[in-house]
């Protein structure tokens, strides 16, 4: 995937710069305009310290391809965060790909912390999750502390937010993925799972685990092994041991 | 486990309090003593501020047991660490009681954060790990910061600290204990090992990965599968898989 998209037309442009001008990475603009809404995007890409390139037609022709400029490009760093559409198209595409890479999804139903979803970021993308799946409120969202944890798996693997995880789920089945929950309280074991095929791995709020709706869509709630005295493992671990085990079930 | 230990007598006492006066607890002495060697224990309790109960004799044989008391019993917090001897103990006590609780430890060979060794001992206590091994110098120790991240579980878990990690893997190995290293670049997979065993698990240091010495006493060193672009697992995850990839196989 490019490291950049482009923007193009005022309007959009417009658009863009109103709500998400933090993406913006640099503004293409004609040059010797006489078009005050181009203007006005100059000036306020100035005035947020975006870079501003003049641009003669043809170059402008050029980056945008088939769109239709109207004298003004943005070019926006390419954020790995999805809406629910581009979940959904990521989950077919490589549903149709299929072969050897099984897709692989890791849902955290309303994870709390910065550093447990870092942590969880990090796990995931060493054990090559297609996507991370959070709602879009009341769950920690991407920021300095999860990037830093994270080591860089932040800026590469594909984070959707959305709105109910409940819906997702229940279009993840439709697609025919197995969705699995994790709970203490379950009774069946990981082990005894066949995950040799697409999975969708649902981990829990810290303390309070699986909200009641994303329990309700899951196909089975299984549970790991605790032995130990103080008997509780951090989410990011036990992301860790969960994904694994689909690995060494698709060796 | 008992939370406390005793140790009776003057000499015990006196040398107890003269080394390791920060793990007494409470001293029992014997009330309108006349021995000045323990009205001298007295006045360092005092000192230090370590609660001093009046005993008679009838009580203080009642907590000193078998022990010949003469007058003051000093009662000890059950400390977790032990040195390479408490260690042999616990390993030839594990080895013989055998059974459904197979000998499984965790050596941890130079790790450097406490938050890392803190996340390790709670993952270590939550596999049901007998003990975690710790080089004496040159890593990180018990402390607030690995108590915090441990959960509970630096107050549980026995921690042994040892001058040579390579001559405790020597050792280990002559009890028919398996010694399995981890590394990025070890070509075998631990899927394919039997760990259903007595097995010792060596974790290398953050970066640089497993000393020359350790990795020399290794039975095998072994690797887990890497999958992301940016390829890398926290220690206490890569630690919790493994252990958990042991318990797996020992259902």
């Amino acid at each position: 995937m490019s490291k950049s998209n482009y923007v193009t037309g005022l309007r959009a442009v417009e658009q863009l710069m109103s709500t998400d001008a933090a993406e913006v990475r640099r503004v293409y603009a004609e040059y010797q305009t006489v078009n005050p809404r181009v203007e006005a995007i100059i000036a306020q890409a100035n005035e947020r310290g975006i870079e501003v390139q003049p641009a003669n037609r043809a170059r402008l022709q050029q980056i945008s391809g088939e769109g239709r400029h109207q004298g003004v490009v943005a070019e926006v760093r390419r954020s790995t965060v999805l809406d629910e559409a581009g979940l959904r198209s990521l989950v077919e595409e490589q549903l149709e790909s299929g072969g050897d890479s099984q897709l692989l999804l890791l849902v955290l139903d309303g994870v709390q912390d910065p550093h447990n979803l870092g942590a969880c970021l990090r796990t995931a993308d060493a054990a090559g999750v297609h996507a991370v799946i959070v709602p879009r409120h009341g769950a920690a969202g991407l920021g300095p502390t999860v990037s830093k944890v994270a080591a860089g798996a932040a800026e590469q693997l594909p984070f959707a937010q959305v709105p109910n995880i409940g819906r997702v789920l229940g279009w993840l089945r439709d697609y025919g993925v197995v969705v699995i929950g994790t709970s203490d309280a379950a009774e069946g074991s990981l082990y005894d799972m066949d995950l040799d095929r697409p999975v969708a791995l649902v981990m829990g709020r810290e303390e309070t685990g699986l909200s009641k709706s994303a329990a309700a869509r899951c196909d089975d709630i299984l549970k790991l092994p605790m032995q130990g005295k103080v008997a509780s493992l951090n989410i990011s671990v036990a992301t860790g041991i969960c994904l694994y085990e689909v690995l060494r079930q698709r060796r």
